[in-house]
């Protein structure tokens, strides 16, 4: 079946996910929105995130998507549940393929989650690791400062890893083996946070939600067909200038022509 | 004339400037907007920023506000000029109340300029003060994570100190006498930035338009006559749940209820 598989974010991170769905399944054509007029969404109500994503998701249907993938790990935590069963197509978040990957990684039982605040306080992924494994020891921490650290380009200055040590500096020696970077932005971060929680398995979503959409196009009977490279379409709901020097940083490559939408708001 | 008057500001930040209102003009009727759906506004595109700012001037509008007053920085420096032909009520902003103090406390004729990204690049204090000042020289910078680190609760911690330093320390001693708090969260690190520009006067831009809508509502006969404490309205297009916490250090007071609006989209 050769319709596009759209996937969407508060922002510009989700690229880190469609930059692994790229390499896993290189030849589907992609639509990707961002919902650059509203970011964040992590300090927002769970009422208002679900708003937002369901007014994404029915733009991806409208261009005639056989997937989505909500790329963005708090519009996974907080509306997910509430739009999979308003849509006749697969809804795939990232929280539950990065909660099956903890749960392989840890031999210790006890997973730390990093997050926004609206996918800490929402517990999901503690709930789907649970699910895999009742007896883990979950424990979470929003850290609120690495998103715009990530933004001002930052990723590897002093102040951030003092950021680090202060969110996370408590965590070392108390068991925990794994932690999950629960934002697409935390990856960014990830030789820094090796370096406050040396031996610790991080774990990053975007890479186990490609594997995971991987098989479940596979099972649906939804995998493309075509051999040459697929097609790209990016949408922004903000005016996409000086957007590309920012997702270069998330996709690895750069970003091809911006279109902006209202996601038919009129 | 007893209609209330209308302040509006991306988030929560423009509660310092109500709180000037407040005590400026204690028996005027006030209706505050918080868009905390879409905040915030300092990264967006000017087009962005107009649209939202004209929906909340509309709502306004509908509300019987005799006038409006645009407590947020980025809105003042991206929307107003747009804004203004389109209503016939008297719209302000905190642009150029802070210009002018500055101006007038200058000595050096050397004004710094802090604020948002949006803010920064629009050169609207610039702009302003230039007209008042023609020989001015300004120097402005973007200082991204000011915001979050205030929203942290960080607003006396050491690594908000050396962000400080970072963003303003090499504008010691290059003559600037008077440097501007271009949005409504920075009056919150006042005490830090003065640290790290000493002898530099901070022109704080809520209370300068506090006295600027005094005076324009005594020049346009619009003053309240009432002699009791005026009335407060609160709204937020996200939900209020958990509001009220950030909201008192800004207000410096308990914030009465909050009443949430979609601002009429539906």
């Amino acid at each position: 079946m050769d319709a596009p598989i759209g996937v969407f974010d508060s922002g510009l991170g989700g690229l880190t996910v469609l930059r692994e769905i790229e390499d896993a399944l290189p030849s589907e054509d992609l639509i990707y929105v961002g919902d650059t007029a509203r970011v964040p969404y992590g300090i927002k109500s769970p009422e208002t995130v679900t708003r937002y994503s369901k007014e994404i998701c029915d733009f991806l249907v409208q261009k005639g998507v056989k997937a989505i993938v909500v790329a963005c790990n708090t519009s996974s935590a907080l509306a997910l549940e509430t739009l999979r069963p308003m849509y006749s197509l697969p809804l795939l978040g990232v929280l539950e393929p990065g909660a099956q990957a903890a749960v392989d990684a840890t031999k210790s039982q006890a997973i730390g989650v990093i997050g926004t605040e609206g996918t800490i306080k929402s517990q999901g992924y503690a709930h789907a690791i649970r699910q895999r494994l009742p007896q883990a020891k979950v424990v979470g921490r929003a850290c609120p400062l690495f998103v715009p650290l990530v933004e001002e380009g930052w990723a590897r200055h002093e102040v951030t890893r003092q950021v680090a040590e202060i969110y996370l500096g408590e965590w070392r020696g108390n068991g925990i083996d794994t932690l999950i970077l629960g934002c697409t932005h935390y990856p960014v971060l990830r030789g820094l946070i090796q370096e406050v929680l040396p031996g610790v398995t991080l774990v990053d979503s975007a890479r186990e939600t490609a594997k995971a959409l991987q098989a479940l196009l596979a099972e649906k009977g939804l995998l493309g067909k075509g051999e040459k490279r697929g097609t790209r379409r990016f949408f922004t709901t903000d005016a996409p200038q000086k957007l590309t020097e920012l997702a270069a940083r998330f996709l690895g490559h750069e970003l091809g022509p911006v279109e902006m939408t209202n996601l038919g708001a009129d």
